[in-house]
């Protein structure tokens, strides 16, 4: 949507449960934002402290070295990928939806201004974190678009919101609505999965998930395409319509 | 999608069940591709003789006579788009899904080589010509991507599909995923409207609808638009995953 | 809606599949409708001679005898409740959906034009003969209705659809929302049931089904009721909005 | 449902979450009522003072003064539809679902004994105080039922409930399951949108959708109709079954 | 599953919302697993003092006068049933989800370490409760499989989870995905519903549901059976995947 | 179920679309069965001659040497997995739903007398042949249980049915189910995969498939497993309902 609009440096903000969600999810998206030089701020709502640092825990660690642990890898991962990340500290395990919670979320809207929002989908069996962060991502959405909302800052759009892929899609409802091509940032991607060293076991298991959403990729990709033979991608799902110019 | 690949002209294939349906539901669409300098065209698999001319046949016309008068009439409705119209005549209500009208779209696709295409939704039951058009023009999609199924023509790629708009959404389980900005054609597509002489009564309804599309399409449009005062829109779904290489 | 309607005797039509089916599934609303002094066709589109008449096989009847000993019943049954019974003997399990059988009950519909139409649910895991004939009931509903359409009559209003319960409803995606209260036609409908000797094991079940929805209206039911201690009922859902002018 | 009941002045229950909603989506109904002579009360839990006050609070006006105008404007648009307003002031954007809320509103029910509940769909993703106010409602419903429910006031029955029409339905899984002839009172509707001067922009929205109803309304209507030329609808959802005595 | 597993007493634990949910729903799994010799745990959250003791309050009894009725009548019912009851007296009608609430069924997951667990279906629009008690009983699950969960006990595996059936299946988008043969503790489950002197009026409800349900066991079971002419079934749904060595 | 059975061998029934289905699908199934002793059949609709066969077709290769090639590895499949594969020949892309085609299924179920079926998903947007063999396996299983169908051999229990997992599940709403622990006859599958030379490209991407399904198998199973470190699986959905005397 172009009509007459001055260039702006786009803002991508992503809204996650844990410290770990944005890279396995969402890491090719915030690469390729950021390597077209555009703003990508992360609100971490945990450290996934409880819930996913089992490891940690197994070896006797205590919860604030954790917590440390979690942090230190979340900001090298958004380091490698030309992010900057917020920890809200709200604790995990549960996580619970809570009005100043959402609040808190507002003022980041209204402090970062998105352009796009990528967020967890609304349901899933195997961790509640996940549905209630966005259901508090989501709501502080709408919250900070209404200008009676007393927060700081000037009230927002309506950006288009991007749900990212769970980690058992089939039992979240979740149906790739949206593929998008990462092969370019690829290399990146990978990288800041390898700061997690706390969930090594993942690297291989997001790798080759990569690789498949790539493969569906080229499958629905329109023809006369020059795509390379090995293509990455991530797959999302839009819980409100696309506005657009044309239909590709 | 663009690794490399050559330009070339761009091609549209509208799918549809009666001569009307490319008007009312996508003549927004076609006529953007058209003001691009694209390619449109539109297999009408029947005239909507029997089942959309009620007005015709209770003023004692004769089948033949009203066949003639809506192809005339799709006819300048698809000159006003700047789209090439082709007629099927495979007789609407019932209109039968078969393996040899499956196996005419088939040829119609390697012979267009879509880069888009457009058709009914899958369920409609006010009309079950639409869903019958719809499965014919999914399945020949399909067909026509395989090596192996004789026609004349070279295979194609995988063309993304969009469903346009049926008459009452609520009762055909659509929900707007892509509202498409018709603004700068709206005035082409009320005067493609005003060809179609004999259903005079939907030039209104259109119009209305398409200004409340652009209403929603103002409401989900991202921040820091220049969009006029009314805009107009489409409203679309999509069977397929979009494949992107930005999230926007 | 009453803006002025002559008063004229109201008529409904079932449409099913096997020849018991409108005694089980509607046999209340038919004795309703007609203890109104309303009138009922049921149109029977096999005799369930082979799908629904295991016992008489077994016994080693022959496929002319079982026909007669089905269609003998199911006057009977009829005449109990006041109602005419039209036979199509198309052939049952599997019912084919052709254009030619979809014709035969447009001609139907323009014959008795009725108010109220009953028929199956469009799923059913257990019985593919109970959709094949709920497809055509709705489609040659909306046939009948199209001037263009080449049959005998007048065209039809739109007259309300109403789908009866199917054997097992959690397994067709059957949710009741309509109940009728068929309490004082109850014994009429048991009178009715006990024609059908060839299927006598059912009397009790949807005796019990009876009361069980009569128990659930109960528990629906509005306040300041003056309902009598056992109350019977049949469920039923609408497949099209309910046109109304009081919410009740 | 009329087994012996003696004759009481029916009560209708609007449950809303804010000041307007009440005459956007169930004007039509609520002046119909009181055109018959019944009790209609609207329980609004908020003003809508920050989430639908945009214009006021763009003009530099204060929280006190903006709901005073809401309050204002409401009493008055219910005073031309014939009803009595209860304000309960709860505080919008976010409206949180809570025990002491849910509370109030049990009392509602068992002061004013409704025959007939309306309120909001329990789904919409660009309001999350609509599904708030609809999930209080419907669980304060079943409380007031519960003899052993601490509350002042006599149990109730269990009226039934109708889910009014969303802004944007295709995005609520809303579809029309009940299309109420407003035609009668349509002035009256009219009239009551007017005395909304803060919402001006919604008159001709909520008058053009009250037509299209109203097509629709014709469309599935039963055959033999003397319907007017102009016909107007509001459309609704039941989420409990229908008891009734006649299909039609 | 049986890799190399040492045989240990298996232990299954049934999350209630109400003191009689156990045996109406669950009556026959628990009297099935008690008669194998295996360790049944039932926790209720509340007595069902308020909202399923209609009886008891018009008889003008006490609060804490039908908590005690409740609470000997489902002692008496695990004692037939050969279970332990644990009642959590968190107060029904309404039962809130708490995360307190949800730390003390942690607690009973990592000491009872069920090998198999039954709870309440997540939606029911007729009583609230049910959908709280569920959600408590699945997100305490997940919260006790984590190591870094700070409770007693050692962390448990992941036991399967069955959802019992709803009193109103098709209203709660109930389907029996598991029909479990309690025929051989037929009489026992009858025995145990007997306890329940205050809900008397159930009694042969469920004992006809048990018949339907046998009924339908018999349909969907597999061929060469010699099961007896009267068989009795529990329904049950499945939210997370079966894990199976046998297709069968 | 096991009420005083006589012991048989089971006898399993595949039915697939094309030739190569039931080795990437539901090999470790068709493998874990003949291990066990049992008797396996695979009615294969089509060779897949058309619509999965690209590369054959792209090397110049005729229709009859395809359809040959394509027999030839799937037999050796067949024999790898210890089942026998009939070929019904009736002509892929389209696989058209016929009576006649379901007739001769009925005759395979009449003579193979299944205890487990295994086929298609019933939606595949992707591939119109999945959803049409599966309609009309699922047809011919209830057919060939009615003792009025005039076919040869002894009418047929109602078997289980499992839908095996498609090509890209989240697509065609297929949800895991049922897991099952291919972990012992891995080998014997990854050797049926090799011989299916033309779709080379497939066996890393089953094998990947079937390690993942491996993993939520460990993650979904039960308490106290030794599963061994890598385990494999299979994913299935149930149309129709378990039947079981155990909970697990």
């Amino acid at each position: 949507m172009t009509h007459g609009k001055a260039p702006t440096a786009r803002s991508t903000l992503v809204i996650t449960a844990h410290a770990g969600d944005f890279v396995w999810r969402a890491g090719g998206a915030v690469a390729l934002a950021s390597s077209r030089g555009e703003k990508v701020t992360i609100a971490c709502l945990t450290y996934g402290e409880r819930g996913e640092s089992a490891r940690a825990w197994r070896e006797g660690r205590k919860l604030a070295e954790i917590k440390e642990m979690r942090r230190t890898e979340a900001e090298a991962a958004a380091q490698v990928l030309g992010a900057e990340v917020r920890f809200l500290d709200a604790g995990d395990y549960p996580l619970s939806v809570t009005p100043e919670l959402t609040d808190r979320l507002v003022r980041i809207y209204r402090d970062t201004r998105p352009d796009v929002v990528l967020t967890h989908p609304r349901d899933d069996p195997y961790n509640g974190d996940h549905p209630a962060a966005a259901r508090m991502a989501l709501d502080a959405r709408v919250l900070a678009q209404a200008v009676g909302y007393p927060s700081d800052g000037e009230v927002i759009g309506a950006p288009p919101v991007f749900l990212f892929e769970p980690h058992q899609p089939e039992m979240c409802g979740f149906r790739p609505e949206v593929l998008l091509d990462i092969t370019p940032v690829w290399d990146t991607k990978r990288a800041a999965m390898e700061r997690l060293a706390t969930q090594q076991h993942l690297w291989e298991y997001y790798t080759d998930l990569g690789r498949r959403r790539g493969v569906q990729l080229r499958r629905n990709a329109g023809p006369n395409l020059g795509l390379p033979h090995t293509t990455y991608g991530e797959a999302y799902m839009r819980p409100y319509p696309q506005v657009t110019e044309v239909l590709a």
